[in-house]
């Protein structure tokens, strides 16, 4: 039986690979604010390479099959990405690819998975949100609908450390994660 | 003034970094057909690295250069494309990452473009060609919306040798090569 009050093992990936990123510095609120319930361990994506089905088959990159243990060992995936060109970045497409292979083998199958994003304007990354959960629905992903994270400006919404100090999103992020947490344990049961 | 009978200087880009990939057989067979009013040039995605804001602001790849300037010279682009994961392969929306900086200087602005695909079942890539579709709009791309080339079990269509053996499938391409020859002449003009 699941003790209900067992913390729960998250994978979060972040869908920029610069070092001053908003999104990572999102991702690192969430883990902050969800020490109680949940343990967020950030997978870096920068050293996946581009995938490619010949590779695959001769041998899958070490990294790529660390990523995708990890996840299969998660109780669930939590992904920060901005949005570039109306869509989710090229660099956590190719993740998804990668986790994605192949159908009886994907840890992504019937994984709960949550999304976040922010950017600069006024976008907040619906765009790419939108696309994003197309293409999670693909290997059956169990994405968590409600409260959604559109961050905009969010570059008003961290310090020069990268701490958050807006305490609008950071009741939103609270909000979130503890929805992400129950979404989690109605599966687990 | 444009001289109507100069040939149609293309660039053409396959998603799939496979050797034996069917979408960059396709490409193959268009650049075959469009002899006599376009030349195709393919440009292969496989040394680009993945878009880190961090390396375009220290010093853009050289592969990314020439890229973007091989655009710039062109007449138009020529997408050849699978489909993972109900969208287009983090490969190429990576290269379109690059190539879409900066706003200033991205040769996709208002640069005409048709898109192909082909899929091994019934669905012939036309989710990823939707999303690709959006993706190109950010950076105001003209693209070609008819005829839609949706190959469904793509690998009937070519023999041992990758060469294209399905006559239907040769004139569809054809008709699709002449409109967006017309396309690219009407923004000529």
């Amino acid at each position: 039986m699941e003790n209900k009050l067992d913390k729960l093992n998250i994978v979060g990936i972040a869908g920029s690979l610069r070092k001053g990123s908003y999104n990572r510095m999102l991702l690192e609120a969430a883990k902050e604010i969800a020490t109680d319930s949940m343990t967020i361990e950030e997978f870096d994506l920068s050293g996946i390479p581009m995938y490619n089905t010949d590779v695959e088959k001769s041998a899958v990159p070490e990294i790529v099959t660390e990523f995708k243990e990890k996840i299969r060992a998660a109780d669930g995936l939590l992904i920060s990405t901005p949005e570039y060109n109306y869509s989710v970045p090229g660099v956590l497409k190719n993740a998804i690819d990668w986790a994605s292979r192949m159908p009886k083998d994907t840890p992504l199958h019937q994984k709960p998975v949550a999304m976040m994003g922010g950017s600069g304007g006024i976008s907040g990354t619906i765009r790419a949100q939108g696309h994003l959960r197309q293409i999670l629905a693909h290997s059956n992903m169990l994405d968590l609908k409600k409260p959604e994270v559109l961050v905009t400006k969010i570059q008003e919404k961290f310090d020069g450390n990268g701490v958050l100090t807006d305490d609008a999103l950071k009741q939103h992020l609270i909000r979130f994660l503890a929805a992400f947490e129950n979404w989690i344990r109605i599966f687990k049961k």
